[in-house]
């Protein structure tokens, strides 16, 4: 399968010993000259492949409507649960909403068409521009790729974030996002007033619930010196608000 | 905001010091009284977000066709630059594919109606039943769902796999995601034998060319006591060929 | 199969001969029995039916974006042909012309959430409100019955408009419709004045050639008392033209 | 705007009086001249349309996903009501069937991708191959040509059929239509079944009602020699059963 042998052919082609140019000029050259055969016997191949090829036409690119703005909201799968289990604070832990601020950054760096980004909770929304043209404004690809990389930071980060309190993930948390399209200005607006509104009830609540929760804990700690020992039912109760 | 007194109403309630069940019932008791209120005020504040809400309906379920296979393909975004940068081995990491396998286990463990999964190099094709009901078949969670959790279990189980070696992740790695509906049983054998097909190719260009590579280097050191200090134009040869 | 027998049952309740209003009330009473009967074992047989019912489920409802403007265009398929059998005037038969606009006004008058309409040639483009509910905005019912409507009305007109030149239609037209959203009012002002200018275009390009080809006959009937039977090959060269 | 002088130039070219075939190609050469001209200046017109053109890039073709059978069903607008105002016979007007039949046939003959076409009462399957290419399988346009087409044949033969019964058509019909996929042939064939199964049902429960509605007329037309006038009553039972 060795195409050719150095020693032969290479003599002339060497510079002088060590010059690391030359010696890259003759590799490149070497290495094209190979190239080129593989890449033809690469293509009678591709040839070989053509009668399975067809399968590419079931591909569907579902392209967003030009000149809508497009909110990519993604959202935590099962938050509930891996809030629990790493002993986030409740009602907002401030280390968990930092990490889920840089997560949302990291994003926001990669796509320069990101107007502006809201996070609220296990969620985060991005708005990108009118005219953004990223992959062709195809679905898939960005609900995906948006969803991908925001995982991929909120890991990333975890260990800087959480180094202090020691505070090791014990397994790995995912989200999913969707694309939505709004037309004009005010339907942009009204949905991140829509997003503004809902984190507002939603911490009133929780800050509420959980004080109330605490001074309760707190009272009757004081009085019986009793430690409970789990929250489940005060986790089910504000479950069951919350899924109304 | 604190709706009742916790000292004065709990006593007559509060059963046996000590007892945990009693106060856990007590708690509860108390708790459901003061979410009931706080219930209804989230309601009308609900009835204040609703001016807002009318949003929602710019969100387009697409569902994916029934009683089709549903092919999920993630496939990693500029995974050269990243296997360059963390020195995976070429052609073939072990422990690089070792990972690849982790994570697409992972996803395979999470969703029960993955029928079969295929992976080569840095994509992974997911096979859902043709009964698969998986989000009502809804396209943009699926697809994001699937990449976000390939992503983080690929993070997840980098520690473990790269211990031996040292290897640090230097930036948060992602992949995008698409879905692909396959009508009958031949297609989807067909979508197989297309990435089979692939990967053969691909290795045995890889495999030759990697080789010849360590082969120049290894002649040309013996030669010269000259260690390149980059593969950067080998590099560029690769990919040339790789991206026609 | 009859499940009652009138002349029993029927007589108290006929009223005084030759009313009609008590004949009606004992007719639907007496339905009424045999329908509820007959509902009965339509549902068991709807029972029957469910085992293929599933099939429903394969409909998809593409439903339009909210908020933007609708343009539901139809365009005559093959309409070169149908003037030419039609012996249509060129380059604008004023007779034709008032036929496409008698359909468009029937369309309007049907849908009144059309804001406007405008036609040329054989294509005319609806411009449904921002906020038209029609159809919950499902593409397929309105893109079809926009074009089976505009067709039907064509047809229906087409005694009265060409009566007076006693012309026959000689096959059915048919036109066919596409649906576009325009999320911006800039969007749409521009796709009225794209289709003005084509408009344009095609109107000045079709008066001139076609005076010059009444010119050339003309002269060439003076010179030669010949009268060309046919204009076939014009026919072909103007095809060129607009199909470029 | 007029390019040339005929006399002058033509002259020569002309050839013995009153041949028709010389007398054309000198008309075709002249206006192939004229229409390079025009092509040009055309073609400049076009540059100056460009600012609006790019309003094309918001229509969006939906394709039908390969190798599934495709249904187009088209259904009548309000034919409850154009039943009624052109007095079609109840249950069934074979005649009215018949115009039906001509319509699909019409739709048969001019698409030959076809498979099978099933009619009842107001509705027409048609099912188009798996491997039907017709307009790249665009939804939008498939689903409106059928309709149109359906429409159009539906008037054309009007005449032809209700000659013999005088029978004028008083407004335009007019039908809409969907597309649905259907991945297998078991799908297919239980969709055939679930129309089948539905006129079963429905001519079962029309013929029975309506000979019902005639033999109560007649007993109350031999008593006292009246006839009612008008049905209302009893097409309003028949239409609340319909819409369960």
């Amino acid at each position: 399968m060795f195409l050719f042998a150095l020693p032969d052919h290479a003599k002339p082609l060497v510079a002088p010993v060590g010059c690391p140019f030359v010696m890259h000029y003759c590799m490149r050259r070497l290495l094209n000259a190979v190239n080129k055969k593989i890449i033809r016997s690469y293509q009678s191949s591709a040839m070989a492949l053509s009668r399975f090829e067809y399968v590419k036409q079931f591909e569907h690119e579902d392209k967003l409507l030009s000149n809508c703005w497009i909110v990519v909201r993604i959202d935590g799968k099962g938050f509930h649960r891996f809030c629990n289990v790493h002993k986030f604070d409740k009602p907002n832990d401030p280390d968990a909403l930092q990490l889920m601020n840089m997560a949302g950054m990291t994003v926001m760096q990669e796509f320069n068409e990101i107007a502006v980004a809201f996070g609220q909770s296990d969620e985060y929304s991005f708005v990108f521009r009118r005219d953004a043209s990223i992959y062709q404004r195809r679905r898939d690809k960005l609900v995906s790729y948006v969803a991908s990389l925001f995982t991929s930071a909120y890991m990333f980060h975890w260990d800087r974030i959480f180094h202090s309190r020691s505070l090791v993930i014990r397994y790995p948390p995912s989200f999913d996002a969707r694309a939505v399209l709004y037309p004009t200005d005010d339907n942009l607006r009204d949905y991140l007033s829509w997003r503004q509104a809902d984190v507002h009830v939603n911490n009133l609540y929780n800050t509420t619930f959980w004080n109330l929760v605490a001074s309760v804990q707190h009272q009757l700690q004081q009085r019986t010196d009793y430690v409970p020992k789990g929250n489940h039912s005060v986790t089910e109760d504000r479950q069951c608000v919350r899924e109304k």
